[in-house]
């Protein structure tokens, strides 16, 4: 298939961590985890994010979603987020059926969540009829392609501190995130707050395999438990050790990233220079979020692929990956000129 | 790690399923399954088992499992098994938590369960009061290397359709089973009464990635949605369906499985020939189970690593993968007599 | 505790059902359901609704709902519902946690949730990545003591057909829902188009017990189990039938929210006669809300309890129950009256 | 109906909680548990037991297991009871469903489980794969009518301290332990080491209702969530409130409980006169099981109705209650010895 915009999880395996996968392909490893490519990636993670983590490896990032809160809430607690977080709209019921809590839903124009909007929602505390606010879950970069500043994390902290909440952070695109900010992964996770963080590889080059890491460790005590019960603990764990192992330690992840944010600066500058389609989000990552004719947008997709984001106003999402060319744009930039000079 | 008898999850990938996993690395796919690589893979499923199958792939076992049994049970229900089952003793209490169901289950000696146990713990049916016997689920080969013939699954069977209830087989060795049997996939599985099918590929070469097989195309129509809450649902789908292409395609499960077989055999030849060990089990597939002087045990998995299965016997488990060579066996032989002969 | 309007819950058993009480405790009767008063009262039910119904006793208005939402709600699915309702903001996470799925709100001003936003909430049919819109529940009366009419139902109804929906009302308060409409049970509830509905005693003068009583027998196949599982069946069972008898026998219900509605219209006109104080809602049923300056509410509260429903714009909510006499209404109309003119 | 020896929940409710319920019944009382004659009842549980515990009101016995296991087991736990247990054979799947854990059981000839046969199961701690014990759930009395002395709690409670798992009571029968043991009802449970108690009244003369009371407040702390997200909190709790007051107050509890032990004491004497017939279990509460022949049983069950406890062996199980006359019990004697005489 031609490179698209659909998604960064269209985009194949990034060839160092391919390069990865098979050198670590021979003899034989321990399996569950007990196993010298785990060992190393764990100790990459303790290198960026202090050696007092817990982290543990796990399939996919509904995965580490889902098993991460569930170390923080209880069946009868809520999770604050979005309207339009990765938990609320595109895992399925995965939270309410694992967990049992509920999830508290914020609108939002440009997918963050604010802080005095939340503590609206923190309601009811200590009425026995009600759903208990225990945790607030926000995604980094949000899925409309936004990234929130450290302050503006701090600020969400600072409110889950106050009620006693915890902060999640679902990362599934954290590399985009951190190049976004430019700033170490530490800096807007840990220190601003963040209690437990999904850290993602797959929409940025790895194959399989995202990380669940724990700022305190109190939170991590049974979670080799609730992972296995999760029906998310690999046997053949090598093959995620070596492959976040090859992610963090040439600073791969960094240059995916950084490659993909810059295509979609690319992209926007594109469409900005066609004065029929409107950006309607800012470009802090690697999304480019826009509005096109909807007669046009069917014949688009079928040149490179993309989803529609807002049917009603016809926005579209154009994902950028760690594999996307200039010339792919540029085509892109042209059939769509084309297109709607043709209407 | 030198090879080693601790499970068949400790060898590598095979080489022909890298290089399908190389190859499916160019250019992009449509993510979540909707690719040519988990359609061709489909498509193998369905020679060997036939066109109106449902199949869907998943991470690993335990997810095979419980989702696959989800899809019979409901949280009121029993799910009859061995003592011994996967499912009940090292797969945490995932079923109990997904589906929220009890497992009922039946001493072994040999692994297997038995159409008269079966048929005495099919109790108080109709009774509000009494978990509701629902499914029945054999492991094929069984966690004691051993293998159903044909004609005991349909025994089996035929006490499932008596009494109204599904036939879940956990064939995560499922290779290892069709070649000691020297049957194909379907004459064992389906055209004996199975219901569901977990088809296992990870320990028999695959890097990561089972499969569900749905024999009643009804059990299936709302499956989608339950792998996806049940996090089993990868994004880069294309890299599970290149592995089970491979695996199906030019007879790579056979082979493996066929090579791991014989080498249990000669590994079982090998201490048939020692007196002071015994083989506790037939050896129908991959594994052999061996009682071995307790105090020589620490030793020798120093050599080469494998787990004690019952402790107060002093009995092990040697698990033999489609790396394993002949002179691993022979190495672990001499190195066995050795010590024996120090005592 | 003097008379209040705290909530129908704070009254307490009517003679008649205390009457009935007594009558039943006199030698055995077979528990869990099987004697002879719970076959009257299921006898009355079908007296009511007809013939073909499925009757079920339970203990509390959740146990009701949440039971009764889970025989058509597998855990992928969404239960569509007013951000009001009951099951939302008064019964914890018991749906979620009990069924495993997701309830999807809509925003309300007068209880109530109509069809065309209904229609607008049910999502993204058929991608197994968002859950499944599959029941509409609606309070009947609404939480905020409004009534739906017949032709309001039936567009829900149409919509729940359209889609493949089944149709939920919790009737906590149907009595008072019957007596407002003028209308019997079955016009707005079988007839109308509901699939399972919850109906209410306790808070109509039972001293605990509610039925739930299916309009598709082929959702009730397997609910004895559901029940049992849900820790919802009582082993006295007599006590709930005697009571539910009498409830149903005499037109007890009948006289009761007769009363009880007529409290809250007389209420309301003697609260239309303070110019300081604005009623917010149609006064349908046994409930009346009303805005109160909030400086006085504390001192309210203590002559005679009300809970506050919105704080922020001072609502109160009046509930009228079957005990409620003219002159607690007049006392407290006097002392409001009196406070007021003392601001 | 006559009086039968089919369970003790086939009597009603003993004049004087009747005569609470009905003095309870004026006027209004706050709902949901803040209201006078909840606290009274929760006073006297604090006589009983100690000031320093925590006592919730709930509907039922599966409800107080169910939710009592709850707050000490986590979904990946595993709860060490006997095969007789009634969490495990008389409440559905209430326990895997609420709290999503394994039941792992003891086989057992008198009902009641040993310190060595619990620690034996008490396996593979700290193993991620598999199921981690966490609490030893006994019943007091047990299913068999016997009875705990209050050394051997001590000696089960010794092993759960040893391993760190809690102590779970299921008293739904308690008071009949206290008679037959002579001790007050904190010498065999706090006293003895129980950490949560699940406390009976509808099997002894109440309507409904049961508590769970907490030896370690910390256990309780999120309780009352647990409680109504359980589906197990009345409305109008007063009416458990004034039940249990009664209960315990002029020990209406003592009285009932030593009148249907000293019933089956001469149930089981005139039994023992039959030679025809064994007795199978000491007879320590109100219980009495005894075999006798098949062919007579259906006859004698239209007399006055019991049940069949294991089919097999012809074993039947004689409940008395509060309410079993002498006359009921000289009436079985005589019809089954005339019976015996006509075989």
């Amino acid at each position: 298939m031609n490179h698209t915009f659909g998604s960064d999880n269209y985009s194949g395996v990034h060839p160092e961590i391919m390069e990865a996968l098979i050198r670590a392909n021979h003899g034989h490893a321990t399996s569950y985890g007990a196993d010298e490519y785990t060992a190393k990636a764990i100790e990459k993670f303790k290198q960026y994010f202090g050696r007092d983590i817990e982290v543990f490896f796990v399939y996919n990032g509904t995965g580490a979603n889902v098993l991460g809160l569930s170390s923080m809430a209880r069946p009868y607690h809520g999770i604050i987020c979005s309207e339009l977080a990765h938990i609320q709209v595109d895992e399925s019921t995965a939270t309410e059926t694992f967990i049992g809590c509920r999830q508290i839903t914020l609108p939002t124009t440009d997918g963050k969540i604010y802080p005095h909007e939340i503590e609206a929602k923190i309601q009811r505390l200590d009425d026995q009829h009600h759903p208990q606010a225990k945790v607030i879950s926000i995604s980094q970069p949000t899925e409309y392609g936004t990234v929130y500043s450290i302050e503006e994390i701090k600020r969400i902290s600072a409110v889950a501190k106050r009620y006693d909440l915890y902060l999640h952070m679902d990362g599934a695109r954290i590399s985009n995130a951190a190049v976004g900010l430019n700033k170490s992964f530490k800096e807007f996770t840990r220190d601003a707050g963040v209690d437990v963080l999904s850290f993602g590889g797959t929409k940025n080059g790895m194959m399989f395999g995202e990380a669940i890491i724990f700022f305190r460790s109190e939170l991590a005590t049974d979670f080799k438990y609730i992972r296995k019960q999760g029906m998310q603990l690999h046997s053949k764990m090598r093959f995620i050790g070596a492959q976040f192992e090859a992610f963090l330690s040439s600073e791969c992840w960094k240059r995916n990233a950084a490659h993909s944010n810059s295509m979609a600066k690319f992209l926007a500058a594109e469409l900005r220079q066609i004065p029929q389609v409107q950006i309607t989000q800012p470009v802090d990552a690697n999304g480019v979020f826009v509005k096109i004719p909807a007669q046009i947008i069917p014949i688009l997709q079928q040149e490179q692929f993309f989803y529609v984001w807002t049917e009603k106003v016809s926005e579209a999402r154009l994902m950028c990956s760690f594999d996307t060319r200039k010339e792919d744009i540029e085509n892109f930039a042209r059939k769509l000129r084309q297109l709607l000079s043709d209407l």
